[in-house]
């Protein structure tokens, strides 16, 4: 039995991992939400130290595995929601990476200066880094996704693996956070792969029940309408 | 034989791969210092494509590596210098990316809002968050490896692996951007880690060698005494 910890009240990047163990079928405890955030504050200092620095951590046994890419990876690989040779792996690790960095650039759209203060103290640079993430970023971004999946065909790397779920969430969080921009994306491949992982037995479940909470202005993705702005 | 695609005139990410590569002695060709920026930035396009994002990439016959923190692992855990079992392994890995993201927010002290503009357009976001930074963050990453270190002793997971020529290099450049803040960081055994590995007979070499750049505001770790300054 695998333990999530993760906060409570929002999607973050514990959704991610919630998203593979839920497409897996794996029975898991959702620490935040069964216990509270103070469970997992408690965790880290514990149970979890020293070697996880942040939330999402994975517990499996003696095993303690934190960093979202790390841990969809690990689950991936063990549960055959994975490429089996080496090089799939490797290619389907680097697109989770990439993924990752888009979703720390993204938080970084509302949190400009100090992850320690709210938006509101720093919304004037939060306008001036979305506009360059809405111009140059986004683009770069889901067009990188978009030209793997020109060649790989209708996953990302073949064969379904973890990383196409984490490319659905990236493509659901930024089109709630920034939809004109992503809209306005040439990314048919992918807003494809979007639809079929939404189809997937164990993501559709999980999308239609109360454990998936909707997007909101307390997450990584957040829709500020004065960010989309021109 | 390795290929290094990597940018020719700084250290940059592409230094966490050549300590790497350099403390194991295994020969390769650094694309970028024989043959020119322009060739780096050709095979991104062509061989390199369309799985790696960004450099640094590391080739090895058929395979092509991208992300950092990814390239280390799968070269420490190939040629010995990593954790022989499963939780070193993850520990190794947890420990390298959570070190890859703090580049990422070293990086972001000087371009906090356009990665695509040079720091002289965005000085006053710069000042804001290097502040934080300052006070925040390098503490806080900082003493995350010295709790690991307090734990594991003289190495991050107990025997020497690719993970402690990362911690010596973010240190490394940390002190250089930011002298007087790490100065007053209390990781006596961080310190300790940074002095044992520069005398690692290939560090030791390699330090001493031309192929070592020196730290430039051309870089990640730059030292601009404004961002430092209270």
């Amino acid at each position: 039995m695998y333990e999530l910890y993760y906060w409570s009240e929002i999607q973050g990047r514990g959704e991610f991992v919630r998203l593979v163990l839920e497409d897996l079928g794996q029975p898991y405890v959702d620490i935040g939400r069964d216990k509270g955030d103070e469970a997992v504050a408690e965790a880290l200092d514990g149970v979890l130290a020293p070697y996880a620095f942040a939330p999402p951590v994975l517990r499996a046994r003696d095993l303690v595995i934190s960093q979202t890419a790390l841990i969809t990876r690990w689950l991936g690989e063990k549960h055959g929601l994975a490429p089996a040779d080496e090089k799939g792996r490797l290619q389907a690790a680097m697109i989770a990476l990439t993924i990752a960095d888009l979703v720390a650039e993204t938080h970084d759209t509302h949190h400009p200066i100090n992850v320690g203060e709210t938006y509101e103290k720093q919304k004037a640079p939060a306008h001036a880094r979305s506009r360059a993430f809405r111009q140059l970023r986004i683009p770069k971004f889901l067009g990188y996704l978009e030209r793997i999946l020109e060649q790989s065909g209708d996953y990302l790397v073949g064969t379904p693996s973890y990383v196409d779920l984490s490319a659905f969430q990236v493509l659901d969080g930024l089109t709630y956070a920034f939809p004109r921009t992503v809209h306005r994306q040439h990314v048919p491949r992918l807003r494809k792969l979007h639809e079929r992982i939404a189809r997937r037995p164990g993501i559709a479940a999980y999308l239609g029940s109360e454990r998936r909470l909707p997007h909101s202005e307390a997450g990584i993705f957040r829709h500020y309408p004065e960010l989309e702005a021109a």
